[in-house]
């Protein structure tokens, strides 16, 4: 049965809505960046440019690097955001913009998402410059409230534990990432746990003008552990978007990895001064490797 | 005390992290859009324009209208840039970059920030076309449960009601704006309650190739009433960011206002061929009332 138009909205040009794209237009690889402004930094290494498109905060180049065909997407900001990009970018390559109906199992792509962004260090030994990513994403956010994501009993439990220590009335959801891209692009990476935060103010333990609900948050967040067979869990840093691309990479059935440049360290309150350095290193690395 | 560094980031050039903005920059009364690209829509109207400001998906037009100065500016999507922009929009006047300090009480200013913004209905008997002002709005998302807010009698009941229709871990906050910005700017436009999701998908119940963790989510949002010495209470419209804004106007003292301009009706599946032309009258009407 076809997706209804008000379920599946398309632009009177056929692209997907948010995004502004057609399927022709998008790559099996896909670079997505938070910040709009980035996405010519990840496009100025391209041999070419064959499409430069945008609509709101998400700018799309798609073009060729050392003879692969990649894509680069900037998300903005919030998993509200990856809500809207991992939906739409799987639509482009898993709904027939036609029919308007899934593609049947045998004719499924899966793509290859690699997030580059910034992001907190939560404890003492994560280096300011560092290229860390993440093994599992803890979700404070409320999207996996909406969707039936199933996580694993350690997930669970690690939730479960959180939940506790930070007195919230939900348990955050906790996603491991995909082993194999992790493994090929974050190799030699600080392997880390990111904690997905739903604002940058109260919910990251910054106090301006308004109170916490929790005081001492950021120290309950670095104080987090959990102990399984496979080890100790901590939290190690911390950022906006990356719960919401483990959740729905895992449900969509992608291969998804967040790396994180580590711009700033909540434990030892360094702000880093080349933070752009940090970011276009990562940029060079990462493409290198897909 | 000075607010750290760490939590009260600013630019090099003395500016608000996020919004690039100085205190000299910004107006008391604001206008605030989702879409970086309509800015412009709004500031077009203007007489003059003396500053423009852009950084990531926050673009700042700073002009005069009828020789009274406005601000408009975008704010992106979802409760996580509410959260960025109320607390950096807030300390661009309450806050002094100097000493880093909170204003005294005495010299707090009070903003007027009036978000025009566009909105799906939920009742068939809310037509495309209307302009929709929230009396009462609705968090789905996780923004408050990092915030002391303080809710009424009536709306922990309408937040408790909806929690147990939708079967959630968590209660949804209820916050009723500023009485005198919605009757002065919202006079003689509907007048209704505003449900806030933290996405697009499946947080506002579109199902593309995942399922809904509750299925009927839309008809649970329309169906849902509360019943109460003031009335019948009912979700009219939703969107994804008024309850953000309600819930920080609140907390930080300001006079907050969210204005839709309904373009979907999702009770009758109806989609706005002139969505655009909604959205321009909206501003229209908005900027002879401020």
């Amino acid at each position: 049965m076809p997706i209804p138009d008000s379920e599946f909205i398309l632009n009177r040009d056929g692209s997907v809505y948010h995004l502004n794209l057609l399927p022709d237009h998008i790559s099996e690889t896909i670079l997505t960046v938070g910040d709009p402004d980035r996405v010519a930094l990840v496009s100025q290494h391209f041999d070419s440019i064959e499409t430069q498109i945008n609509k709101r905060e998400f700018v799309t180049h798609v073009g060729y690097y050392k003879g692969k065909r990649i894509a680069v997407v900037s998300t903005g900001i919030g998993t509200d955001n990856i809500d809207i990009v991992l939906n739409e970018l799987d639509a482009l390559v898993n709904i027939d913009f036609v029919t308007r109906e899934p593609r049947p199992v045998e004719e499924r792509i899966t793509l290859r998402i690699i997030r580059v962004g910034t992001s907190g260090a939560l404890q003492p030994d994560i280096p300011l410059g560092a290229h860390l990513v993440t093994e599992h994403a803890v979700g404070l956010d409320a999207l996996m409230q909406f969707y039936p994501l199933v996580e694993t009993g350690l997930e669970v439990e690690v939730g479960a534990g959180i939940q506790k220590a930070l007195q919230l009335d939900y348990r955050p959801y906790c996603v491991r990432g995909h082993d194999l891209i992790r493994e090929q692009i974050g190799a030699g990476m600080l392997t880390g746990n990111t904690l997905t935060c739903p604002g940058f103010y109260g919910p990251q333990g910054r106090v301006l003008r308004l109170d916490l609900r929790q005081p001492d948050l950021i120290k309950q967040f670095q104080n987090f552990r959990y102990e399984s067979a496979e080890g100790e869990f901590r939290l190690t840093n911390f950022e906006m978007e990356t719960a919401g691309y483990y959740g729905l990479g895992r449900m969509l059935g992608h291969e998804v990895v967040s790396l994180n440049a580590i711009v700033a360290n909540r434990a030892t309150g360094e702000f880093a001064t080349n933070a752009e350095q940090t970011v276009n290193d990562l940029i060079a690395k990462t493409l290198d490797r897909v």
